[in-house]
This record gives structure tokens, C-alpha cells and sequence, in this order.
């Protein structure tokens, strides 16, 4: 879906300006990121440019009403929001079975991303389970606990931490195969779960095969074995809990089981966060200035507040187009389905080769027409929660984000046929509905999401991980994570680094990467 | 306890600087605060330079582990500390016994504040209760919801306030007794709790006499009955809560329930705020400058950051000294023993005269030696609670506020007495312990408490005061409050302009004063 044919009538000057700016002048980039001083300027002034597009938490309003309350400024279990609700009729919206359609794939038609590998797309969904989790029996609420925390690894509840760990030297439970570590199954040899995790909420079908049923993996997050890629960071990501575990333990041998789990968990929580910001970020932004995990800028920033997950959050985030129909894994092509609920084809092959086959294999663009069939329930879900939440319209967030109104169709999309079907559906451009209209937004230059995505993703994005409280003033320091911690921490940019750590010393060097090997900035 | 012998020589040059500065000049004072901008102006940098005075939230450490982890900075159950646990051997401390008995008021020896009424006695037992919530079954947890929420009046939870709701036109539940609005009683004719009653965690002795029990309030508030001031106070903001919903629902006729009552709720919260920064702390401080509640010049601060009560906020706050040993009510005097859980002092007489006789009655002065007896075991639980935190000592908390360690007890008081029983129980002013050390020390000259309990409370005060959602800045507005609400937000600035609107028309003008009204500052 090329986006040579988009009209740029109504993408803003100053946006333009700004655009234009962060995407040229590589030479001007690439010196001032030589100076560590003005590469950490820079870093803040740009993520405050972007954050204060949009007004700072506390949000006014959240889903459990239309007016604020002391209920509705506290209870997160409702998401946040940043518009209130719509007035308009939800009655005049297009009936919800046609909208779906906007969003099938056709068959063997799949786009794929220029930029993007399917790695990036399983980073993309287990680390965003973590923290964006709509309650499935009120879409209007949520189950998080809206903070990176790694609840993907060491589970929602200090009950479920407590059933995965095991309690002796800091370690989480795992076993070896093939002299690789894995997360224990959940059932024992007759089918029956193991009585350490009857606490434990994992998902599973209830039809699933019992071969398959029998190799789930007994980790932290519910969702942890939905899909291979999730299965495959929780996997890595215990692993260096693990590793960090025995390196803490021989220069303190005087901590105990809970000091040394307690220690290797804060640093693990800042590694993913210095990997969500320098790898999956600037895989994101098309700019030539990388983002660095790094804060002693932003203390004084007004949207430095508590953490809040928001329904659009939740929304934009739905990046179902990555999905492929077939994915190269274990040394065979499957159908996606297969992946799921499918732990074997990773202990089947061995950490490091999966890394590499999803970071050969290209993922699918984000954007219309390119859901995958089976995760079409998903994204009529997605339209009803915004249908419920009576969110307003993809207009009315263009404005909120400092974007000008679009006037006509072409404005959103260069493709004809995406033009078309929103015309048919909708009429007139004010119609569009929030989550139809950033997904049929083209995909920006260079970058993986649209311009809306893009921007709203940003500013939920950076402001709610910098406001992590292990990044804060005074608790980021040896006294929290150890020396040992800290290196480790300093040393840490990518996957690729905590990947080739925690595989056996017989394997070679693998290929880790978000990004394409094949692609080159159109610049 | 006059503090004209008290050693001045360990106050530290700036703090006297300061003090001096805040305490004389007034006419420059007055010219400044004639202008609203630099009153304005002036209240931010006085309330960041306070603040500032120690490390700003997150705090590294919770009393739930000497070191610092994902649990310990996010469960609030456990309360935050300012400095990390002592290494001190808390068994070189002296005998529990021993000093509380510094602590005992002798007989008919009660030492009066020269400044302070029993309403502003009333007033800090009732305000604090609703977030300095020590769990007694565990003295490091808590029951906080760790915001001014005016759960004294509404409950701790929303299940509690259900129950105290009348579910019709936004109303708390009351009754009519001479002609004046007061909370429902739990108990019916019979002596059995009235069914809407029985999720209420209402505190009283399980011995209290039937006529007594007969008449304890149904309020929010599980210690809301325990003292007539705290009933009074509850009373109180009831009635200004239910007038405000009759107020709106005649401004907006279409609002629901629900509605009238959450933004009543809003107003009476926001209320209590600008009582609490415009009257309470005016009174305590010694200041020509008068603070006002204004959120303006502080929205960038660095401390403006998610609340957590801390231990150390939770002891600086016992002001056990205050409560005479006799307290004047409904025409009568009473021992202060009388006034616990006995609510029909209150209707008897009526709330305005109430709210004169504590007006018009001197609080105890905050010092060593003057508990009242029938206290003196809350200040055993006290002195237990510093040892079982393993808090650092009064100097190494003079420390972290800024002020040099004291070297000699005459430093600490001046009164002599107070000088040989220190030294006698601890031998050196390094061993002197929190707790005892900030009631040690005199009074400041014109306040209503000693320098390190005023720094400490004014710190924790502001920077989880104006914090408050509802204070902030896309959410402080007539969407939030209705027109009518922050009328009567800006109309009102002391405890009096709510009593008077809120008593019936029969009633003359009260005195309504936390300042005792022969007060003269001693400059």
C-alpha cells in the first residue's frame, strides 16, 4: 500500500516542518550524537515535544462514567482516557459486520512490512501484554497493573509469583532440555495440573490437544503460551532472571533467596525497558536521532504522573496486520494457527535458532485489509470496545494530537481501495470511527505505523515507562540493583545481547533483529 | 515550657536566616501579599523550598524490607520511610517503660498551647485519621488510601459508602434532631444493628454502656465515633454535603444520583484542602505569610509525584499533648474520657455551640510531659512503632531535614527538667530516639509545634496535599465541580464559613477558631 498518492493537505505544517527535520540532515544528527551532553538534551527535549502534544495525566475522565468523580480519578481498573465521551448517535455508525471486513486479509494477499520482522511483532505483543489488559468480561475495565513489571514473566499477583518461583538462591522454576532452560509444564505425566499451579490462570483452549496441553509452559503471564513468540521472551527473559540469579548470589553470598529474586526482577524490569526504548522504539520512529533510556532530564516534567493504561492505548496497539498467515518456526513454514498453545516448537529446535528464523522472516504491514482470518473475532472486539467506550472520532483525535482535520478520504490513505471503502462506509470524513481511522492511515516514511499510531503510541509509550519507579531519583542506583546490576544494565542495548548470554556455549552466533536485514531508509 | 533557655547554637545559620526572614519585615510581607501574582509567586517557591529540603518520591524504601524491590516501591499496604532501617542495635535502646513515662502528664499539671483551641486539636485528629491509617494487627502496614479522600466522612471503601449513601438526590443518610441534620444511628431500638449497617467497621468498646451505644453514628469513618470533635467535624461536612446536592440538583435538574453525589463529594474534598492549607497550616506556621491553596507555580515540581504516607509522617503527627485533661462541652466540663464515643453530646446541644466552646477552650501544648494518662498507652504503641521500623535517630533525622545534629540536650529544650530525664534514659543526644527527640524539643517560637515536627509535617503536608487529583490541572474546573462548586470553593476559606452555612437560621454567629482568641504573637 504505497502512500505515493496520499494528499499531504492536511498533515500540518509544523508536523511537516518537524518531520522533515528528524528525517534529513543525517550528518547534523550523527554529530550531535557524538556528545553524550547533547545527546541527552536532545533525548528529552524531544520526548517532552511529543508528550505535551497532548494534555498530561491526570486524565479527567476515565470509562467508568462521562463525569469525573473521586471513583473515577482512582479506581484503574477502569482505563483512562484522553477524549471524553462522544455525544454522537452510536446508531449512525456503519453496521459492525462491515466494518470488520475493512480489516480482512485476503487470501494469499498478505503486505508485508518493509521495515519490520516478525520478531519485532512478538516483542510487540508480549511486551504490550503486560500492561494493556482489557478485562474480558467488561471491556470497559482492565486487569492491569499499569506499569512495566514484567508481569509476562513473574505473573500479576505476588500469589502467582510465589507458585513459579522456586524459592531457593532467587531463581524462578525451570527445567533443561537439550541442556537449553524452559519454564516447567503445567501438567504432570497423567494430565492433571500439578498441584503447585492450581493457582495459576493460564489460558489454554479447552479443546486442545492433549500431546500439546501436556508441554504448556507454568509461567507468570495468563497469555504466556498464546503464541510462540510470547512463549520464546518469556523463555529468555527467565533465563537471564536465572543467570542474573547465580552472578548475584556469588558476589553476596550473605542474600537470601528473597533479596537475590527480589534484585535479579529490578534489573530484568529495567533491561526490557532500556530494550523497549533503544531497540523497539527507535525500530519504530523513522528519525535518525535513537532514543536512549535515560531520564535526568524529564524529573521536572508535568507529565510525570501516576501511570494510567487508556483505552486508546489499548486500541492503537492492535497490530494484527504483522501477523503472517504462515510463519517460519522450529524449520518448517506453518500456518500461524499452529503457533499457538504450541510450546514444543521451541524446545523442539532451541532458543537461538527460533530468534533467528523470526528475525529472517519479514512481519505483515500494519493497516487495513491485512488481519489475518482467525484474528478477525479480535478485531471486531477491538470496534466494539471502542463502540462501548463511545470513543470519539478518528477527526477528533487528529485534532486532540495536533493533526488537522482531514477533509477527504485521500488525506488518510493513498490507496484507492481503502479510500473507497471508507467512503461507502462512512460518507464523510468526520464519520470515521477511532480505530478504523489509524489503521487506515497509511504507513508513515520509514516508520512501521501510521502518523496517528505513531504518535499516540509515543506519548502513552514514553510516558509510562519513564515513569517507572526503578528509573526514579533516588532508587536507580547500586543500592537497588548492585553493581553487578548496574553493568549489566549499562551493557544491555538489544535482544541480541541478552539472547547470546543465556544459549548454550555450543551455539554459533545468531541473526537477532526488529528490523529487516534487506531494508534501506528510502532516503 | 519556656524555651528561653534552649541552646540556639545547633539551629543551623540558614534555618535561622530563614525563620527570621518569615517572622519579621512584616510590611514588606503584607505589600507582597497584596498583589495576587507575586502572593502566588511567593506561596510556590516557600512550598518548593520547603519540600526540597529532603529526597523527593518515590521513596527507595517501605517498612516492608530493608532493601528495595518491585514489591516494596509498589505495595502501599506497607508504609513509605524516609531513611532506610537503622543498623543500631535496638536493644542498647532504654527500657520501653521508661520512656513513655516522659511522656506522662503529671497531675493537674496540664501545660496549655498559648496559640492553639481544642478545634484545632479536633481538627487534626479528624483530618489526619483519613490517611495516617496505622493497621494495628501490623504496625508496618497500613489502611491508607494515601490521599485527602474525606474517607472519615465517605468510608475506606466503596462498599462502605454505599451503605451510608441515601441513594436518592446525591444524599448521605441523616436524621433530624432539634431541627439540625446529623448521621444516622447503627443501632436500632432493640440493640441490634440495623441491617444497612452491618458491613460498617464502626470502632467502639466492646463494654460501652447501652444508652451510649444506642446513639454511635453510622458515618464512613470506622473511628468516627471515637471522639466528640471527630463526630462534630463529620457532622459538619454530612450536612455541607447534602446542602450541596440539594444546591445542584436545583442548578441541574437532569442529574441523577450518582452524579449529585460525586460532585458533591468533589466540592467537600476539595473543601477540606483549602481549609486545611488556608486556616490549619496558617495556624501552625509562624509566618507573616499566609499560604493560599494554589497549585499554579508547582505543576513542574519534582516531588509532584504519586502519595505515600510514611512512618515518620504517621509519628510526627501524634499529638497526644494537645488533649486536655478535662474537655468544656455542651455547657458542661467534662474529663476528656467522657467525650469518647458519646454522640449525644452533640445533639443535645447542637453543632454551632460546639464548634464555639472548642473555639473558645485552650488545646494541651505538643511536648513531653503532657499525655494525658488515659493516652499513655497510644504512646507506648507509638514508641514500639519507631523500634519495630528500626528508625534512624532524631539527629539523623535532623540530618536529612537540613538541620545540623544536635551535640547537647539544651539544644533540643530548654527545659530543664526535659534536659535530665533525656540524659538520664539516653546519655548522649546521638542515642536519643525519633520519636522522643521531635516531642523533646520546644515548641517554635508562634507555632504550634516544635521545628523538626514542623518540618516534616509541612513537607509531607503540601507534597501529598496538592497532589490531589482534583487539584489538578485538567481536572480543576466547572466540568469537575459545576459553576456552583467553585463558587462555593473560592467563597470559602475557613472552618467557620461552613459551619455558618450549615446550622439552622435560629442560630447567632459563633466564634470558630483554631487561633485561641487571646492569642498575641510574641514579636
Amino acid at each position: 500500500m504505497g502512500s505515493s498518492q496520499r494528499s499531504t493537505a492536511r498533515d500540518g505544517f509544523s508536523n511537516k516542518l518537524e518531520f522533515y527535520a528528524l528525517t534529513h540532515f543525517q550528518p547534523v544528527w550523527g554529530l550531535l550524537q557524538r556528545s553524550s551532553f547533547l545527546k541527552k538534551k536532545t533525548n528529552g527535549t524531544l520526548i517532552n515535544r511529543l508528550i505535551y502534544k497532548i494534555p498530561t495525566r491526570p486524565y479527567p475522565f476515565s470509562t467508568m462514567a462521562g463525569y469525573t468523580s473521586w471513583a473515577s480519578l482512582n479506581d484503574r481498573g477502569y482505563s483512562g482516557r484522553h477524549l471524553p465521551p462522544s455525544r454522537r448517535d452510536p446508531k449512525a455508525l456503519p453496521p459492525i459486520d462491515d466494518v470488520v471486513q475493512l480489516f480482512a486479509r485476503k487470501p494469499d494477499q498478505t503486505v508485508l512490512s518493509p521495515k519490520s520482522t516478525l520478531l519485532f511483532s512478538h516483542f510487540a505483543q508480549w511486551f504490550t501484554d503486560g500492561f494493556l489488559r482489557t478485562d474480558r468480561t467488561d471491556f470497559l475495565k482492565n486487569t492491569s497493573n499499569h506499569d512495566i513489571d514484567l508481569c509476562t514473566v513473574y505473573g500479576l499477583t505476588r500469589q502467582v509469583t510465589d507458585r513459579i518461583r522456586s524459592h531457593e538462591g532467587g531463581k524462578l522454576q525451570s527445567q533443561m532440555i537439550n541442556d537449553e532452560e524452559y519454564p516447567c509444564y503445567i501438567f504432570d505425566e497423567h494430565g492433571e495440573v500439578k498441584s503447585e499451579y492450581t493457582e495459576l490462570t493460564t489460558i489454554f483452549p479447552e479443546e486442545l490437544e492433549a500431546a500439546r496441553k501436556g508441554k504448556l509452559f507454568a509461567m507468570g503471564g495468563d497469555r504466556a503460551n498464546v503464541q510462540v513468540g510470547y512463549a520464546m521472551l518469556n523463555t529468555l527473559f527467565l533465563r537471564e532472571h536465572n543467570r542474573l540469579c547465580e552472578a548475584l548470589a556469588r558476589r553476596h553470598p550473605s542474600w537470601d533467596d528473597e533479596r537475590l529474586f527480589q534484585t535479579a526482577r529490578n534489573i530484568v524490569i529495567v533491561l526490557v525497558i532500556k530494550i523497549v526504548v533503544e531497540e523497539y522504539i527507535n525500530h519504530i520512529a523513522p528519525y535518525h536521532f535513537k532514543f536512549v533510556l535515560d531520564t535526568t532530564g524529564l524529573k521536572n516534567a508535568r507529565w510525570y504522573r501516576q501511570n494510567w493504561m487508556s483505552v486508546e492505548f489499548s486500541l492503537v496497539y492492535r497490530w494484527h496486520g504483522m501477523v503472517p498467515d504462515h510463519i517460519d518456526v522450529a524449520g518448517e513454514r506453518l500456518p500461524a494457527e499452529q503457533t499457538l498453545f504450541h510450546s514444543e516448537l521451541l524446545t523442539s529446535r532451541g532458543l537461538g535458532p527460533l530468534f533467528e528464523e523470526a528475525s529472517l522472516q519479514p512481519a505483515g504491514e500494519i493497516g487495513l485489509f491485512n488481519t489475518p482470518r482467525f484474528l478477525l473475532e479480535v478485531e471486531r472486539a477491538s470496534i466494539l470496545l471502542g463502540r462501548t467506550s463511545r470513543l470519539a472520532s478518528y477527526n477528533d483525535y487528529r485534532e486532540l494530537c495536533k493533526f488537522p482535520r482531514v477533509t477527504d478520504f485521500d488525506q488518510i490513505s493513498g490507496n484507492a481501495e481503502v479510500q473507497r471503502a471508507l467512503k461507502k462506509l462512512y460518507g464523510h470524513v468526520d464519520n470515521v470511527e477511532f480505530y478504523v481511522g489509524i489503521f487506515a492511515e497509511d504507513t508513515r516514511e520509514n516508520s512501521a505505523v501510521g502518523s496517528l499510531i505513531g504518535r499516540l503510541v509515543g506519548i502513552d509509550a514514553f510516558s509510562q515507562a519513564l515513569t517507572n519507579p526503578l528509573l526514579s531519583g533516588h532508587v536507580f542506583n547500586a543500592r537497588t540493583f548492585s553493581k553487578l546490576g548496574l553493568a549489566t544494565i549499562a551493557q544491555t542495548k538489544t535482544l541480541s545481547d541478552v539472547l547470546h548470554r543465556n544459549i548454550p556455549a555450543r551455539d554459533t552466533r545468531y541473526k537477532v533483529s526488529m528490523t529487516r536485514l534487506d531494508w534501506r531508509e528510502s532516503e
